[in-house]
This record gives C-alpha cells, sequence and structure tokens, in this order.
C-alpha cells in the first residue's frame, strides 16, 4: 500500500473544509501539528509530524512523529518500547491539525518523564500544581540521562 | 490581578519541566499552541495563543486566541456567540503546549463549520468520511459568507 496525500492547494475552501480529499497543510518547515488522545478521551501529547512519520503511521499502523528537537523521523516507542497503536485518525475543518486516537502500549506511558500524559501539572493562581499522575517508568532507567 | 509569566529561558530543564513556574514557550512568531477540550474529552479545536491571548484567557475566565489569518487576537465567540469559558488550563512537559478544558457555551458549536468540534472527519482507505456531526448553526447566517 503506498499512501499518497492530496494537495490542499489544488482544492477550493469548500473541498478542504467538506470534500473526502485527505489534504494536510504541512506548515513552511513540512510540519503538521498531531494531538495523541486516548479512548478514553485523555489527550496524551501534542507533536508533529512529516509527511514521513503521517505515511509511516498510517501505514504501519504504529504511530511515527517528527522530532524537531533531533530533526529526525522518531518512531513512537523506539527507545522507551511505548509504542502507540493507531486507532483513528481525524483532520480538522482546515486540515493544518490531525487528531489521532492511540492505545499507548508498553507501559502506558505517552510521555518521556514516565508519566502517563504529558500534562500533569495544572495553572492555578498562577503556579503549576501536579496533579500527581505517577511515573510508569524511570525516565533515567530507559533514556540514561 | 495581572498575569505575568516566567521566562523558560531562566529555568533549569528540571525546572522547566518538574517546576512550580508558568513559563510557556511562544514561538519564533510568539504563538503556543492551544487544544481545547470539553469536560467530557472531546477535543473541539486546536489554535494559537499569543501571550496576550493567554493573559486576557487567564484574567477573564474566557478563551482568547491569536488569528494567524487573520493576524489579531480574536474571543473565541466575538462574531458567533460562541464563547468558550475556562475550566481548568494545563501545560504539557516542555511548555510548548496548552491544554485547555473548556465549557462551549452559545449553542455549543467551537468550529466555525457550526459544528461541535472542528474534527468531525476520519481518515479511511485514504479518503475522509464525515461522521455526521450536526451543524448547530449555519455559518452563512453568522458569519455572512
Amino acid at each position: 500500500m503506498s499512501t499518497s496525500f492530496a494537495d490542499a492547494a489544488t482544492l477550493t475552501h469548500e473541498q478542504l473544509e467538506e470534500g473526502t480529499a485527505f489534504a494536510p497543510r504541512f506548515d513552511a518547515h513540512g510540519l503538521i501539528t498531531a494531538v495523541a488522545q486516548d479512548q478514553g478521551g485523555r489527550v496524551l501529547m501534542v507533536a508533529h509530524m512529516n509527511a514521513e512519520a503521517l505515511r509511516l503511521t498510517i501505514e504501519t499502523g504504529e504511530v511515527h512523529y517528527y522530532s524537531r528537537s533531533r530533526k529526525a523521523l522518531w518512531k513512537k516507542g523506539e527507545t522507551s518500547g511505548e509504542v502507540q497503536k493507531l486507532i483513528g485518525l481525524s483532520v480538522d475543518c482546515d486540515q493544518d491539525t490531525l487528531l489521532l486516537t492511540v492505545e499507548q502500549t508498553g507501559r502506558g506511558a505517552a510521555c518521556h518523564t514516565g508519566r502517563k500524559s504529558c500534562f500533569y501539572r495544572v495553572l492555578k493562581d498562577g503556579k503549576l500544581v501536579d496533579t500527581g499522575e505517577p511515573r510508569l517508568f524511570d525516565p533515567k532507567e530507559v533514556y540514561g540521562y
């Protein structure tokens, strides 16, 4: 199976927003924002994909991102074992954001800090308060730092 | 109340990821990605905030974004009446993404197409399939186009 995407520039506004053509609008850096949510509605993480990461995600059913800090394709879980299985993929109205529904395998930690979700702090009176999310792995053991 | 943010550049990696200082990392354009989710876990929309939009959101309890297409501060619902009330605000591990829990007031439509969520299409066999999300308002009536 070879995945190709439509070119958003060839679509009308109506086609982009209401049509069936999948035309992900990668930005000037070739990236698109991807929000990963579990089946219970918990937002686990927000990252970016380039076209290759998106193709590999669709073709393998395992989520791939593009790491902006490492400037490299990044299969989620390649180091940690915390692979994300793709359950569903949605796109927003203007096709510049993806919403992934995933099953977080491994120990269930999407975050590199070892927590289930990257969103483990809430703002209260101007300060961040840790919600007490447990660490499901020790990042020092997994990443060696 | 005057809201100020910490400068992420003055924080250690540990302080940024585990500390109590709220240091939203605006990008080179002065923007940060914000995901808005309702209390049931439905992701409604993904947009951007500049520092002013974030301050106003926190100070007024009504969600403000920055419109990249209009290059202007944008109070959600200012035209449509679909104001978002802020219930909670989380930040991710490296503080470059915000997760807002909101109550979507008005007719309950976060999307400018009149639907509850901007994510009303799923990818299936390479094509987008409309999930049948009803329109809660007629965008032609609301926006005049």
